[in-house]
């Protein structure tokens, strides 16, 4: 962690905070001609953008002054009513008024925290897991357990164990499809326990879902919020990965119970979100099939992980073993024990070629061995030029 | 406080936290036929629809793709510059690094919070005070001390006071530029003795200027953080009251030790504030003189202000005392002791006229004889409309 300098008295909540390493890291992989698989970013060359100009002129002409001015701070009510016509679509039947649309999912993992954890509150999580919400979870000073993830989601029985030994674990935070880091998808059993054991333990389900409608193959798995019976699950959807992440506009779909004290927090944190932005997004769900504009991104993303994927079972050492998502915008790599990605990493960096090494990815340490990859934001020629050399570095470090 | 339903077991800072009686207040004043002098609404009327039209579609054209894609945390460069230039020409000297955007300036009250309250430090603020800071200071457990002001700003000696029987005093929070609620502006020697009494009792200035480019008349102070020598001062500043609040862009400008703070805060709560929405605003600071338009609000706002005080001046019971305020988009009114103004305000909402009553703004209880009045939302017919109505249910309070 980066040492900031310290002439003021702050918090106690803030001695473990540092900066986030991936958004240090992004600086790096924005040096010209870096062959980036770090980052999380969706392909650029498919945002609408001429939709989107067309939207917004629209918008203002339709609601100009309306759009403009302080608004409702549970988001555009037709907006609302669209993302729970999406969330039914998906399998968890929804109402508007259990939407209320934030800043990006990311505010979601923020209020969780700030609502339902005090200082030591556990918050069990996947090994690895997402580390945005790690990062938001320890600002208000949580503790971690994470539990270890088979083909199907995190094992139950240790779960259960961790559960055990961790009285005062609060929330199970989880992403269930295509997760950030490994690709992992949960199965449908593993969804209805999971439900099961938070109404056992008084738990909080914090159900992170940004890469759900990014599937390539195989059959829809509802979301583990449809099997909630006593409104323990908060799930937190997107439009940064089907529509753009610029616009930062996500939602949380809950209980009218918990959904009613985000929207303190939320008029406490930033009143609204942008109402002229929610305004436009929901002109251009009006103007034009979202699905279309889906089906081109998973088309896409579907190849390039094909390309990705050949390309590693050609040229990686065989002892690099590596998941093969069924959507989502990454896979992970495992190495053999000992070997410490932080140092193939500079090795990669020397030579243009950025990935993000595993360990931060794990809220209580280990994962050295590990690394992250993204397919989603490089153009082909890139990704084989990029795994070449990647391909290079690993096998210098493996017969080494 | 309205009661929660409450099934679920939440974090202790959640106790005491309530939804705003402003937000809801708001539903009862968007009753159709209703005169609202309760809201803090800027003029719709003057909202920069068609320019704000021709730089959406301008920065599409530009920068579509860039800015419609994951973006720095800290904010859009070239709109941080501008920033800097507004707080320099303000008399603060400020460069770009030491500006960092927000999700409205509401955003940067709830980071001072999380950057410096641990449960139980004192926030010390003005009597009366914002109420959206309040609850966001409070939805961190903090304690509250205010101080009487009178036309220069804070009693500097009641200050004095209260920090000597407040050990745990950690922010002062102060609206310096015609508050919200009361109008009031502080005078340059209260801005310098501030400063003196933060470094001398280790404190955090949280100086809250939404309406410091709206002066109708006299002259134009610096703003507090122009005196600040240890880096003690967090200046709040917003788009809107000078462009559109439905952007919800405002900034925070301060050291760099507080900037690298407030970035990995930002981080953790939304990653970054809407790209595009920022990128069209610096697009239209490029294309327009944004201080022309500022001349047309301060014109407008300025002739509501008149109004209101002239029909105040005539129609209202002598025993109201109410003040001048030389810029912004309040007034504040004080009644006879004993009188209740939220009595008053039900008999105001029967005959269609809403205010806010003054205690709420109270952060620690009183003002039960006061309220504030808006001036810059209503059309000129319904601001007379309304406070002939006013007049009269004053007038049946005070003669009965």
């Amino acid at each position: 962690m980066t040492e900031l300098a310290s002439t003021l008295r702050y918090a106690s909540r803030m001695d473990g905070v540092g900066p986030s390493i991936l958004r240090e890291f992004a600086r790096v992989t924005l040096r010209p001609g870096m062959i980036s698989f770090a980052g999380g970013l969706p392909a650029a060359e498919l945002f609408p953008v001429t939709e989107l100009q067309a939207a917004a002129v629209q918008t203002l002409e339709k609601y100009g002054r309306s759009a403009l001015q302080y608004n409702d701070t549970a988001g555009n009510p037709a907006l609302r009513s669209k993302i729970a016509a999406r969330m039914t679509a998906a399998g968890a039947p929804t109402e508007g008024d259990n939407i209320l649309v934030l800043s990006g999912s990311q505010q979601g993992l923020e209020f969780a925290a700030k609502l339902f954890l005090d200082p030591g509150d556990v918050v069990i999580c996947e090994r690895p897991t997402y580390l945005g919400a790690t990062a938001a979870f320890n600002s208000f000073q949580a503790g971690f357990a994470d539990v270890a993830m088979d083909d199907d989601g995190m094992v139950m029985d240790e779960l259960l164990a961790v559960l055990e030994s961790n009285p005062r674990s609060r929330i199970i935070y989880v992403v269930p499809d295509f997760q950030n880091p490994t690709g992992k998808t949960w199965s449908l059993e593993r969804r209805k326990a999971l439900v099961e054991i938070a109404n056992r333990y008084d738990l909080i389900v914090v159900e992170d879902s940004p890469y759900g409608a990014l599937r390539f193959e195989g059959e829809h798995v509802p979301p583990i919020k449809a099997f909630d019976t006593e409104g323990r699950v908060l799930f937190l959807g997107t439009f940064s990965k089907i529509f753009c992440p610029g616009f930062r506009i996500g939602w949380l779909a809950a209980s009218s119970e918990v959904i009613a004290r985000f929207n303190i927090l939320k008029g406490n944190a930033d009143l609204h979100t942008n109402s002229l932005a929610q305004a436009e997004l929901n002109e251009y769900l009006e103007m034009y099939d979202i699905e279309d504009h889906i089906a081109r991104i998973r088309s896409l993303y579907r190849s390039r992980r094909d390309l990705m994927l050949g390309v590693m079972a050609e040229k990686f050492p065989k002892s690099v073993k590596y998941n093969r998502p069924a959507g989502g915008m990454f896979t992970w790599a495992e190495l053999p024990q000992g070997v410490d990605t932080r140092i193939l990493m500079n090795r990669a960096l020397e030579r243009n070629v950025a990935f993000v090494p595993g360990a931060p990815f794990h809220a209580v340490g280990g994962g050295e061995n590990t690394m992250r990859l993204n397919y989603s934001s490089m153009p082909e020629d890139r990704i084989v030029a990029g795994l070449d050399i990647l391909a290079e570095v690993l096998a210098a470090e493996l017969s080494g």
